[in-house]
Formats: C-alpha cells, sequence, structure tokens
C-alpha cells in the first residue's frame, strides 16, 4: 500500500470483489487452531451495517490475549499494538478468526503475532484481513509487571 | 519505550501509579470537544476485570469513523490503524475520551489523528493512555472508493 | 408542546423534517464539553430501527451520574428525574451529546441538570432531543447517604 | 418525599434495609402479568455493580412501549416520560416486573402508567421501585403521526 | 416430528403461515405469570436478522434458573435441559414469554417445566414456540451440591 | 447420570474439581476446528458470576448454524435441540470452543452433532462441557423449506 501516489488505502477497500478474491493465489490460513473463532453479529455492526474495524481489532486483542495469559500463567495488559491494514471488510454472519503465534518473550513480556481471517457464510474459502504484532505484558495482583514464568 | 533494553513495554504497565501520575508535569487533553467520551462499564471488561486495550481501539475507531463520516459527507471505512502504544490501564468507571484530529486528505483517503485519554471517577485530572493515525476511506454504497467530495 | 389542544406530544414526532430544523433559529448545545458523547449504534435500536427513549435516558442517567461521581467524590444513586418530552427522533449513527449542569447541592444530594443533543452522522448541526434534572444522593459502601464533601 | 427538608432524596436511598421492606404495610403488585419481566444481570451494572436508574428507565421505556404498539397496531415513539422516584435499589440478580396500564388515548397519542417493581432473587416479595407515566405517539413508516386506530 | 419420513423438522418451520395459527384452536399459555418476558431486540438478531433459536434457549435458562433461585433459596446450576423442538420462528419485536413450573424436587436437584410463548407485538394471541424440562442443583458457594432447603 | 437415585444431576456440578479433571484419562477434545471459539467474558454471566448453561446453548447454537448455512448454502433455521447436560461449569475467562460435525442431511434438513469444550485461561487441558444434537432446516426468503441443494 505503500506504493500508492494518492489513496493508497483506497485499494484496501477495492478488494473485496469476488474476482480479486478468486483470481488471488489462493490463500492459506496458519496451520493450527485460531485463538478466536465467531460470528460477525448485527450487534457488532456499526451505522452503515458494516462490521467496523474496531470491533476486529478488539477480536484480535482479545485472541491474542488468551495466548499472552497461557505463556504467562496469568494475568496481562496489551502495551502496544503495532501498524495494520484493513484488507476486505467483513460482513454480518461472517466467521471471523484470529489466528496467533509467539513471536518472542523478555523477561516480563510477550510479541504476538495476530492474524485476522475472514469467511463468508455460505463460502468454503478464508480471506486475510490483517494482521499486526501485539505486546503484552504479565502483570501481578497490584498490575506490576511480573515474569512470565511466575504464575500469578 | 525503545530505549528500554528487554522489556521496553513493560514500563507502560507501571505508569498508573498515583505517583507517577501527579509527579508527571499536568498533562493537558487536546483542545476542543472528544469525538467520543464514555464511561468504561462493567460490560467492557476483560475476565480480569480490566477494560482491555482491544475495547479501546474499538472506540477509538469509532469515534475517528465519526470525523471521518462528517469530512466525507457519508459511509467510510477504516483501511489502516499505525503502531500504538498504552500508557496507562482503564479502570471500569474511567471516563475514556477520545479526541480526533483531520490529518490529511487524498482525494478518498482521509489521516485522522487519534488519542485516547482517562479521568478517575472521581478525579479531575485527565491523562493520555495511547494515540495512533488512523486512516479511512470514503466509500458509495457498493462499497467502492468515492470522492470524500461528493456526498455518499 | 402544551398548546396543542388533542396530540399535544405528536407535535414532536413532527420536528424531526429538515425544514423544520433548517427554519428554527440556530440552537447552540450548552458551552463546555459534554458527560457522555456517543455514537446511537445498531445495537441500541428498537424492533423499529429505532432508537428507543429509554436508551436515551439510560445515556443521561450515566452522564449525569458521571458529573455527580465527581461532585460528590465517590458513589452515588439516582433517586429522581423529572419531566422530560422527546423533542427529536435520534437515528442510528447519530453522534449524541449529553450536557450536564450542577444545579443545587444540599448536605448529601445534587441536582443536575442534564440535556441530549443530537448530530446527524454528516451534519453539521446539534439540536436539542430532550432536558430534565436528575437528582443524585451520594452513598456509602453500605449504601447508606453520605456528605458530598466527605469522600467514599 | 417533598417534606423532607434537606434532603429529601436520601430518603430514597435508606429504604432497602430489610426492616424497613418487612415494616411496611404489604405492598402489592399491579394485578395483571408484567409487560416486561427480566433478571438484572451483571451486564446491567454501572461502576458500582450496581444497577443504575438509567438502566430502569430504559426497561419501562421498553415495556410501555410493547403496550403502546398493541394499542396503536403499529410503530409509537416515546414523546415524554413524566417525573419518577426511585425508591429502592436494584441489585444484580432481582427480578425486576414492569406493569403498565392504559391511562388515556388520544387521536394519535396514548398515556401509559408504568411501574417498576423489584423481587430479591431469593425472596417472595415484590416491592415497587418507581412509577411513571410515558406518552407516545403512533407513527407512520415515514415518522408522522397517525391515528392509533388505523394500523401502519 | 417424528412421524415424517423424511424431513420431519421442516415442518416446524413452515407452522409460522397466518393460516396455521388462526385455524389451530386457540392455544392458552400456562396459568401465571412468566418468570421472564422480554421484547426480542435487533440486538439479539443472528445474522440473518433472525431471533435464532440458541437466544430462546438462554432465555429459557435465565428463567428456569429465576424460579429455581427461588424454590432451592440460593444459587443454582444448570445441569440438564431435555430436548426441545422450535415450533415458530421468534421476530425481531415480539414479545416473549418465558412460563415455568415446578415439577419435582431432590435433595439436591429440581426438575422445571419451561415453556416459551410470543405475541406479535402487534397482536393478541400467543403461541408456544417451545417447551423443555431444566435440571437445576443448588450449590454452595464452593460450587458443591447443597440441600435445597439449607439457604446459601 | 441416570443410573444416580435421587439427585443423579448433582454429579454435574462435582466434577469441576481439579482432582477429578487431573485423574481422568486425559481427554482429546474432537479432530478439527471448532465452529465457534471465544471467551466468557464478564457480560456473559448470570447475577452469581457464573457463565450460565443458557449462554453456552447459544454459542452451541451459533456454532451448529454455522456449519448449517455452510452445508445449506444459504439461511437455516434450528427446530430442535435433543437433550444435554452439563459436565462442568464454565468460569469466567474460560475458553470456549465448540466442535461441530455433520451427522445427517435429509432433502431440506440436517442433523449436527455439537460438542462444547472449556479450557481454563492458564491451563493446556481442555474438557468437555456439554453436547448435543441439533436440527436444521434450510429456508427460503420467505421461510419456507428448502432443498439444502439449492443456494438459497
Amino acid at each position: 500500500m505503500a506504493t500508492r501516489p494518492d489513496d493508497g488505502a483506497a485499494a484496501a477497500a477495492q478488494t473485496e470483489s469476488g474476482r480479486a478474491d478468486t483470481t488471488t493465489p489462493a490463500e492459506l490460513p496458519p496451520a493450527g487452531i485460531p485463538m478466536i473463532r465467531t460470528i460477525a453479529m448485527p450487534a457488532d455492526s456499526n451505522a452503515n451495517g458494516d462490521i467496523f474495524g474496531g470491533w476486529l481489532m478488539s477480536q484480535m486483542d482479545l485472541a491474542a490475549g488468551n495466548l499472552a495469559a497461557r505463556i504467562a500463567h496469568g494475568r496481562c495488559v496489551t502495551v502496544s499494538a503495532d501498524a495494520m491494514s484493513f484488507l476486505r471488510p467483513v460482513k454480518i454472519g461472517d466467521e471471523v478468526s484470529v489466528y496467533c503465534e509467539k513471536l518472542a518473550t523478555g523477561r516480563t513480556s510477550m510479541k504476538i503475532g495476530v492474524e485476522a481471517w475472514r469467511r463468508a457464510r455460505i463460502g468454503a474459502e478464508e480471506y486475510r484481513v490483517t494482521r499486526a504484532v501485539f505486546t503484552f505484558v504479565a502483570i501481578d495482583a497490584e498490575g506490576r509487571p511480573r515474569n512470565i514464568n511466575d504464575p500469578e
């Protein structure tokens, strides 16, 4: 997207067309089981009836936090998320799968790679919607950083 | 945060202490009226009883989308968000204000600066929680990019 | 509305027309920053797809409670709300701002003036939807009235 | 409550004590079946873990609107609610029943008396929490007042 | 339904037609007051805009749990639900009433008969949607079975 | 459970103890990817702070409906669910996975086997919570049964 002279971002909105999807060499979601898989519901839509980016970010954070809690044996907080592009819209009724991967761990922090994929309710193919890296810090009951190897 | 040797991110979780907040030279939220101001509710909390980062991202996207719709006279979609750090936790009961600013516009896209601030329910001071730049593209009824000056 | 012979209330439903709004001398929302500003979402609508009055009352109570907690340094409960008329409908996607003002304080209670305003998603003007006075009482951990000057 | 010199409203918060409830001559909820009966859930609570007044107003409006739609054979909007006092807190887990009564009808409007009652989850007695009169106007598909005898 | 050779279940979906409903000898909901009566809202709908069976099961469980808590003077958990058929769809805006009846009690468990009925928003007749028997067990603070006659 | 003389259901509530779980020969969730995987949130809890059976039934119905829509190329409705026992409680923060399997198809209907499993937030093992068979019927836009091979 960085190469587009004016409205680079606009390209993202365009790729939803069936053609773009079917002519793309088949994408494969990450191996393994998603940390979250859910159905985008009417209650998750915005005023236009679209599933909005913020809802997706919220699911990505929940999914990554699910993995972080497991790695760190307890409570974690999100301290950062890196840049993300939304490649395709998510529609009401879509199945949304969020795949997570441990990228790195420090003494108290973890970097988690996160990808969100969509599948149309009656389709077979999954398409990537976005990806990002989230950083979590393990905390204790007082909210202070905690060694990820010491259970909360 | 980039200067921390190991767990740079961990610093973020620490700054919630009252001391850190009160010794910081007074922060001032952006001039103007927030695009969203809401109360963090129990229904917005995660399994630890914390307001999670993803909820905050969701509010930031809604707030920025509120400004984008106004700039572009109609429907817009989020196409990207840049990196963001979460400097402080948000607690149940906090007032959360999301300030937005138009940074740039292209033919079909807009860059919106977004800052989220918290105020403790019984406090007077607002503290910045995070900031980011969101990019939106104006779309028409078929989801194709639309000139931001042509009402939907 | 009191001057209508039969269905005074019916007038309220009528004022949504663009004409009525534009011929009204420009209304100005209260000075200052709203205690709540939010976007009316599909999940807030009733069976007709309208944002219902009760949702608005709920937001007004949250906003006034936000101010009450700040005045009284702790937990408060709503003990009464005076009569209110709903002058205009609120639509999905509207920005809803709730402005609050401290009107009076007693030893344990506060009267808070509350106004709710709407702005169409792509419009510039705000229009008042309703106003009312809410009374709150500061309470302690056991739910007994508490002096508003003694922090909870 | 009007007879209290200073903090008349404060009395309301006090009446929750078991003693006050049991020494009151037994209250009886209105005859007939409530228009809404629901369980106050954690997701309905505010930052203090209390069920807030606004949630109750929202349920009252839904209940009265349920009766209004039935009287007027179609879509209705709330145009006003008169003053209401909240006599007792509602707790998470309480059964909340909202009783409604048609008080008067005009050509396009209806006045509906509304009472909200609570029953503790493991108790047998119902106690009145509040009452008010809501006014609704029947509207057509364009939002214009409609004769209540002409189905939408 | 068991007698249908191929798609017995399909019959269920068909009975919503007005004709079927009006030619059926008038059904009468159970005597007494429902344990839950609520309005099916847009936020309760699935991707097709239908109120889905799972939402109805959720309301039935809440209603039966409401009665169970009252019988057992405290906390209960659902341990089983027997088979249920959904005879008619529930639409957004419908009034949904859940009637419950104590069928049997053991030392720590209760069997609760549950029926869900719908009434169209502007109709007068209630129609049964489904029924089932739920079994609850009273538990203490540690989640162990508790005699239903010993308050929690 | 049918063999217990009095409170057979009570056994279900007991099996949550860590011991029971660890001494059970390791259970393995079904092969394949769950149709729904989500985190049980505070907003999903009942008055006791427990995730209630009805919420779980709701997720099972959504998951099975997700598979049904895919099999039948369009809109489906739940027409029945068979009996189910809840073997273990689900706690706030648990990861809940719902596995689905096509058991049989008729001309317009499908039988879907559904299992719900939980994993404690910081644990590695998944435990089955319940299972059931749901029957769905494919419907067209008017709600009439539709051949599952004819896309909606």
